[in-house]
């Protein structure tokens, strides 16, 4: 593991950059100039100041998205600041280059301040096609990214929160298949309230499961602690918790059927997973290292096991989401990212594992599964002409 | 013309897009997943926040310049919004990449706040070594510029102003020559007082030129009309008319060597040029029609013509300058973009033109010249250093 990240700074410094921009119109003549740059440009101008839709038309905007950060919650570092993240964000924008070739540039901000980033955002947002915040601690980045969607017509998008919840949902439409258990009878644990918990919850919940207990550091949500809670976690105690009880995690536990672990490292004993219903199912997702070993839940009863690791089977990878989703969006057309585009992005992911496939160890495809893309673009496609919420003059 | 501006259209529609991002580290496997993302780039960040500097080591961020604009003053088009001056943002971030390898962004704006303006490159600049404003009214340009030169340690130029102002007194180092004038002894008229204008009355008085007179659209500068003026026109109503005369603009070229037009097309007449000092140098820079038609000042008696225009000798491009520039900013790694160095840069353009080769029709060389951005950027370069204008760790 050390080696990895000190052959990390090395390759860093050698390309010095993993990003470079490239022409994609000829500037070898007098003429080319006239044409790209002035005075032709004049003309293209105008037909966008006449009909702004145009811009998606003439100019890369309908391709680019923008990796928005303040570098207050990046990867497990925590708060190191926006310019500190850029590797993060630069790295965020190769992939979404590498696997749906969609156009993406990193911007890291100067600023921690809530209103400060939607204003700037809101003011970017001219320039890009769409938006991905990333790394920006909870509960801001939900208050960012709802502000955003209100204000801004074009795709915003939060992956911590909702690409996690993507795929943590493919995979458990895949692990339910095999422990025959159905949606709106399991109970799920959620271990971590903040940006990727919430989100998980919420799409779980769109997707039909009915019973949560979800965790934060001050223990399971409840009604009672609501006077101390953000909005985001009283909108969780609304639909986790239902009968209110005061229970640990281990005692929660002793009533699952899946946990889902978005914490630290090692919170879930082999005890609890022993506890847990028949066929347990358990995401620890905790990164680098997860909730509980693989090879202890394993011997603890779990049948199923996904981490966040590439080096077991079953990795809950975010880059198997957002490139699809936005290739998605703007394929289509999409001026924002429903929560129903997000469930059919999750339902297309999982559809690719066929029945025949399917095993304790395969109920997530690969990283480089070369369908990914597609599936997930075209489930999103469908769906966002299905809701309509595209952009004029588009079916 | 009007087919170039058809012809443009058509081929943005082509382009959808004049630059693309495409990945300069490889991610086909997973040890390139985790080198170029999570988990080795965890390291590149943390090394970046014990030390800022390091940025520029591992990221794209030393090469990379952000063209912003709020669209107030785009090309001759006036105030047509962020939006709608995406392409030109585009094609300039194109020029960077062809001619000097600088990556380059196009940021577009939605607003057209001063201080929104401000705060917003302040928060942006983590993410770019350097910021390119673009096509921004005047005044407001030049106080954007100085306070993002105070509140930034990264260049920060303005090219409407400065680019300009560096093509024309390159062209003038030149024709000076071929007419055999001391810079000292000449009297320049500028007309048009706005952001090139001003930049170009003060670029040449820091290179040595004593008399200019400036007019602006209410007539000339003076310092009884001071009360009217914003601060950049009462700087310039300091510099101009030391006599404080009040002579209107055919008054004021009878006692001229040079004419620079940054104003509108007709306004000077063959009567004015004919008045005008022996071989007199006209500078008729309005797009894309001149002050005065070439051929018409020829005819008048003007011995050097230079205008904005490919069709014709001595083009006054600002390609010539802002490549180079912002390439030799980046390699000696300034931090900021200083008058001694656009001078520079400017005697570096005219010294392109060898004695030999010099001609009343070939005071500036052409865009397409392959010499222009080495010799701008070593002489940028050289400035720099000796200025002591560059980031710590370099000699």
């Amino acid at each position: 593991m050390a080696d990895i990240f000190e052959k990390s700074v090395i390759k860093h410094a050698q390309w010095k950059g993993k990003l470079r921009t490239v022409l994609n119109a000829p500037l070898d003549t007098k003429e080319d100039l006239s044409l790209a740059y002035s005075p032709g440009v004049a003309q293209p101008c105008l037909e966008i100041e006449k009909n702004p839709e145009l811009a998606y038309d003439l100019t890369w905007k309908g391709n680019l998205v923008a990796i928005v950060s303040d570098g207050s919650a990046v990867l497990g570092l925590g708060n190191i600041g926006g310019q500190a993240a850029l590797p993060v964000m630069e790295g965020k924008a190769a992939l979404f280059k590498r696997f749906s070739n969609v156009d993406a540039i990193p911007i890291v901000l100067d600023t921690q301040d809530t209103d400060e980033i939607i204003r700037f955002c809101e003011i970017l947002a001219p320039s890009v096609g769409g938006i991905n915040l990333e790394d920006i601690s909870a509960p801001r980045c939900v208050t960012i990214e709802r502000e955003l969607k209100k204000r801004l017509n074009i795709p915003v998008f939060h992956d911590d929160q909702h690409g996690t919840a993507i795929v943590v949902l493919a995979g458990l439409i895949n692990a339910l298949k095999i422990v025959d258990k159905r949606k709106e009878e399991i109970t799920v644990v959620v271990n971590g309230a903040g940006a990727a918990g919430s989100s998980i919850i919420n799409l779980l919940s769109l997707y039909g499961v009915k019973n949560f207990y979800a965790f934060d550091r001050q223990g399971i949500l409840n009604k009672e602690r609501n006077e101390n809670y953000s909005d985001l976690k009283n909108e969780l105690a609304n639909i986790t918790n239902l009968n209110n009880e005061d229970l640990t995690l281990a005692q929660a536990l002793s009533k699952a059927d899946v946990f889902v672990g978005v914490s630290v490292a090692d919170v879930l004993t082999k005890e609890m997973v022993a506890s847990m219903n028949r066929d347990a199912i358990v995401f620890a997702l905790a990164n680098p290292n997860p909730e509980i070993k693989v090879e202890l839940a394993k011997k603890a009863g779990a049948r199923i096991v996904a981490t966040g690791r590439s080096d077991y089977p079953n990795q809950v990878n975010n880059v198997l989401a957002f490139p699809g989703l936005f290739r998605g969006a703007f394929d289509s057309k999409a001026t924002q990212i429903t929560d129903s585009m997000k469930v059919a992005a999750a339902e297309g992911l999982a559809s690719l594992v066929s029945d025949e496939e399917l095993s304790e160890d395969y109920i997530i495809v690969s990283a480089f599964d070369n369908r990914v893309v597609d599936v997930v673009s075209q489930s999103v496609i469908k769906k966002a002409i299905a809701e309509g919420v595209v952009r004029e003059g588009v079916k």
